[in-house]
């Protein structure tokens, strides 16, 4: 059995922090308390994960002496907003938690968000762990420091930058992870080999079996790739003034797909893939791709059971909710395409006919 | 007249920014341009400094080629809140402001702590100028980018380190700040005389007058210097883990004479007034400062018009609102002290008894 397990450094200077992947490390608190400032802890869950991991976890530290309260969260994108945000507060406040407290997050991407956004800015910072228990959010929204809520007017619209401690990321939480979720998790996985590492695509073209039957060995390796290829960007990049934007291939398309649908009805990683479909295709309509290489990835897509057309909105319609995304500046779409599969350029001179057209060819 | 504009510059790195103090700046839009991310702000500020400065603001941008939104809120520390700042963001949001778009802070200490901590949280953080409207936001709040809002349950508790790009002190705006507001600030004023610059605290000694009558050769020559010592204190300890506490002189026994008398009773800088004299008779009573050098303190906080006794709550009910102030680490009081006048020192050691005492000589 392939107990090993593996980290990798984010290198951010004063900020750097390990990512420790492997198996059964939950319940491991020895791993964890090298990187409490003192041995108090507050862990932020939710509804549908603190049944299955949150007493291994809480019970892991109190064998090593750590003083740990839980928190609770309804489960959900449409949680994600300052109510909910506020119960950590809350919760923070009421037993008094100093700002030497330990948060910790055990969940998805959206528990993530919310507990390092509540990191951030209890007491203008507290000390912050990342436990992600969804394929997303081991390979994509854990690592990079981004956190957020959203607001009624737009998704992650108030957040901050802000580095956690330490990432673990406990493979074995993925046997519990729904289907449809853990497909969500592999379109982001796709997207590192497609913008910057294609042995790393030609590997999952191999093992992508493997990864949909959840075997440990190939999933580790994936999520350790991914996260080795996001470290070294954000590493380069902090606070996505350049390469950083190349993470989103396919997330401006996938944007307006989310909301033009109305939130939940398709999943982030099921838009990203469609969108990244749209990208691709206006990469080959100027030149940069070829059919061959449009085919292996949307055949990658098919095989990880995610969508690869849009849903039919109009290309106008596209386009509107395209240019409120918060990645465009002076109302000029930049959009990350690829010059082949694993160079992602941005690209801010496409015209909206040669977008539309690359739109209408991906829809159905 | 001294027309002269004074500039400092906080050492802080590829976060170094100058503060500009003088008379008439508002009117000056070609100050601001250069530190505009773009020809895009939007002002922050309340119901009492819009009618006063807004137009005369807004004016000098747009004449400046400057689109400006402004954002009136109510006044007062009670709305330094999470429904507050929403309407910062609402407004944000409604008008599609991107993250390039500059917030700017036009009003006292609430006004520039809630808009900071929008520009710091904005879409992960959107560019920020402070034009400080108070004395005490002048040589204070403006300088040194914390930023907050209030929780119900603790004040200043949820907030982040952010600096702005500029700081504007217009000294002229201080000809409309009620008397009692003006004298607040003071207490702060002679504060940095107190913790690191004794030969300050001579010269507010002589000069005590012309700043009470507003005299703005004086005003703009003690926001300068208070400005420089904050600015030095920042540069060498940004987010507190040091020297930077000793700027908390008089503020813990302070926080506990706001909390029990509810807040809004004391001004902030009077309750740091009478809360530095139970600081220096703790101080005597430690053997570190002279009869004469309390004396003197005590004399110009009188001068100045501020409280020189605190409210009798009782000493331990003291103790108990000082254990809650979020500057206590593990429970253990942490006091900014002082062995001579200027020059403070952060002392743990001080005993329950000690320091029911000081409280106690201290009380009226
Ligand atoms: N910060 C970033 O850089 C970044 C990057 C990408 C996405 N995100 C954010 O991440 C969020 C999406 O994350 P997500 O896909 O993890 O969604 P999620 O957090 O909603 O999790 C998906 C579902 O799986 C459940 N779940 C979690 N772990 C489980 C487990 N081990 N077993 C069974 N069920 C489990 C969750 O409770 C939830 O119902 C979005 O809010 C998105 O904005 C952030
Ligand atoms: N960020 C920091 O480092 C820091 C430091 C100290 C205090 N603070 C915060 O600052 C706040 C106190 O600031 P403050 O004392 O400026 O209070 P304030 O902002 O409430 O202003 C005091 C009053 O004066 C009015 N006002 C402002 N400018 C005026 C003008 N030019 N003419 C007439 N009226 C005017 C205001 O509308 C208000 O009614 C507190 O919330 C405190 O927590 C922050």
């Amino acid at each position: 059995m392939g107990e090993a397990v593996r980290v990798l450094e984010v290198a951010l200077g004063d900020r750097a922090y390990p990512i420790v992947i492997g198996a059964g490390l939950l319940s491991v608190g020895a791993r964890l308390v090298p990187y409490l400032k003192r041995k108090k802890a507050v862990v932020v869950t939710n509804t549908t994960v603190a049944p299955l991991y949150l007493d291994l976890l809480t019970d892991a530290l109190a064998a090593e002496g750590v003083s740990c309260e839980s928190v609770v969260l309804p489960d959900g994108e449409s949680h994600k907003d300052w109510q909910t945000l506020n119960l950590i507060y809350d919760a923070l406040l009421g037993s008094h938690a100093e700002r030497s407290t330990t948060l910790i997050a055990l969940g998805g991407g959206v528990i993530g968000d919310m507990t390092g956004f509540a990191a951030a800015t209890y007491q203008r910072g507290a000390p912050f762990i990342q436990i992600p228990t969804t394929l997303l959010s081991q390979v994509d929204s854990s690592v990079g420091g981004k956190t957020a809520i959203n607001h009624p007017l737009g998704k992650n619209m108030i957040g901050a930058f802000y580095q956690p401690r330490l990432v673990i990321a406990d493979i074995g939480t993925l046997a519990t992870l729904p289907d449809r979720e853990l497909k969500a998790g592999l379109a982001e996985v796709i997207k590192y080999g497609l913008i910057r590492d294609p042995a790393f695509f030609e590997w999952i073209e191999r093992h992508l079996d493997a990864l949909l039957a959840r075997d440990p060995e190939a999933l580790a390796h994936a999520v350790e790739v991914s996260c080795r290829n996001k470290a070294e960007v954000v590493a380069a990049d902090e606070t996505e003034q350049g390469e950083r934007a190349t993470l989103n291939l396919g997330h401006t398309f996938g944007h307006a797909i989310e909301t033009g649908m109305g939130y939940g009805v398709w999943l982030h990683g099921e838009a990203v893939a469609a969108g990244t479909v749209m990208a691709l295709a206006l990469s080959k309509r100027l030149g940069w791709l070829s059919d061959v290489e449009i085919d292996r990835a949307v055949r990658l897509f098919a095989r990880a059971g995610l969508p690869t057309k849009g849903p039919v909105l109009g290309a106008q319609r596209y386009l509107e909710l395209m240019r409120h995304d918060k990645k465009v500046a002076d109302g000029q779409l930049r959009l990350i395409l690829l010059k082949g599969i694993g160079r992602a350029v941005i690209h801010s001179g496409a015209t909206d006919g040669e977008v539309c057209a690359a739109i209408e060819a991906c829809c159905e």
